[in-house]
């Protein structure tokens, strides 16, 4: 039985799993801990967690400890907690690339004597972030993936998989090169083009008024990505390269293709192979 | 007064536009004229229009005429209308560029003894197409474009701004070029963009299911315009074919530039100009 969490980052997904736990009718301790103390009187405020003075500390005396931080700070204390945790005590995280998180787990638990990690990323989010942002119901109707690297036969992580379904997730566990590269393009890529867009027409137009009044809902989807804060992306940028950067490179080859062919019966084909595309709805999947 | 208007072509705009005007309590008469029988008979079912079996003998007894199909489309029937059309007789349009519509108004209208030519575009569309989907409140919130070469003293032409602004739109009037060269970067560059990255994740990925579970809102949102049909697109590649090439090479060199600095500290640059980026949602335009 699970009965003291910590939650180390208490930004938009630490807080939102801290809220969501107490919606799915979690009675134990959540310990919450943050560099900025701000953001952490924020979720305790919301009832999200208990503010904790030491991640060591907290993390020593609980059953789960959640790393909800960005990729690099996972990293970091990924290592650092090694010596605290012990062998029956999970550690596991929300972090956006998992290749390395995943190997990391490898390199430093999973082995006797040591905590179990299990590598975790809820495909949940806003182009907001913060405390503020954070919702109980965030993580509802979303995947959870899990990306261990092999099977993880463990009664503690066997009970936070029941608190993510109980959030309102589906689970699904892959491979965590695959997971990289499906993410390269369907999450990492899109975002970087929103911000390429965005910064773009931020160039073209500045303030000019009569592009804002024309713009609309397609612009207004189109850029509402171009928010996203620099802090969270820089680290997924720096651990997840290459695919996102083949990702790129692709839809540059495939803008430059439909430029060449604006007039040529080729854009036809081109329509006709974006119409069959299609991501169900969450409410779909379920 | 105007007492009768014609609508040809009863498509989404056209059907929209007939729910529009009657939402917005005209009384009169509105003819609706479609080469697609089955389309001008949902059309006719909503209560849009009344089906007309000429857009000749339509045309020649309204007040006004509504050019509703794609650009291509319009051009054709603004010539084909020229002699039908007499002095004080209002023809307009709803189509996607205006430089060339303008002109073709400016050359075949808008002179002694003819009928009037008013270049309208309002900002309003959905990605799927036909009368079926038309929808009264359509336009509510848009903003509807004009773009008349010199402006137009005709009070007919007044009447049907009023028109406009009873479904709910804001009017604006600007330069076709200036409208063209907006609605590349704003409109025309985020379908085809949309269709490039629809089309790239259908070739990367066929049907693969681990990636359809995985993408979520922001993916949804970028791959949206993927569904839009191409007989409209395809008018608009032809008629705003620089403009339109320019916002899209302007976008593959953003991209690039983006990919080359993953893991600068250019990066950061990119998305502090993205944050700045920003479209107002409709009810704070009003």
């Amino acid at each position: 039985m699970i009965e003291r969490i910590t939650i180390v980052g208490t930004g938009l997904l630490g807080t939102s799993a801290g809220l969501a736990l107490r919606a799915a009718g979690f009675k134990g301790e959540i310990l919450g801990c943050n560099r900025g103390l701000e953001q952490l009187a924020t979720a305790a405020k919301m009832g999200a967690v208990t503010p904790a003075k030491s991640v060591e500390e907290a993390a020593a005396a609980s059953d789960v400890t959640v790393l909800a931080g960005p990729v690099l700070s996972i990293l970091d204390w990924m290592e650092r907690l090694v010596p605290v945790l012990k062998e029956g005590q999970l550690l596991t995280d929300v972090g956006s690339t998992k290749t390395e998180i995943t190997a990391a787990g490898e390199r430093l638990y999973n082995k006797t004597g040591r905590a179990t990690f299990l590598p975790g990323h809820p495909m949940a989010g806003k182009e907001v972030s913060g405390a503020v942002n954070a919702e109980a119901t965030l993580f509802d109707g979303a995947v959870w993936l899990f990306t261990p690297a092999h099977e993880i036969a463990n009664e503690v992580a066997a009970e936070w998989r029941e608190w993510v379904h109980r959030f309102g997730c589906r689970t699904l566990d892959l491979d965590a090169a695959r997971h990289d590269e499906i993410v390269a393009w369907v999450s990492h890529m899109p975002q970087f083009l929103s911000t390429a867009l965005s910064a773009l027409l931020q160039q073209h137009f500045g303030d000019a008024e009569d592009m804002r009044a024309i713009g609309g809902r397609a612009l207004r989807e189109m850029t509402r990505l171009g928010s996203s804060p620099y802090s969270m992306w820089r680290d997924i940028a720096h651990t997840n390269t290459d695919a996102v950067a083949k990702a790129i490179h692709g839809l540059e080859q495939e803008l430059t293709h439909l430029r060449e062919n604006l007039t040529t019966p080729e854009l036809r084909t081109m329509f006709e192979e974006a119409n069959q595309f299609r991501i169900p709805r969450p409410a779909e999947k379920k």
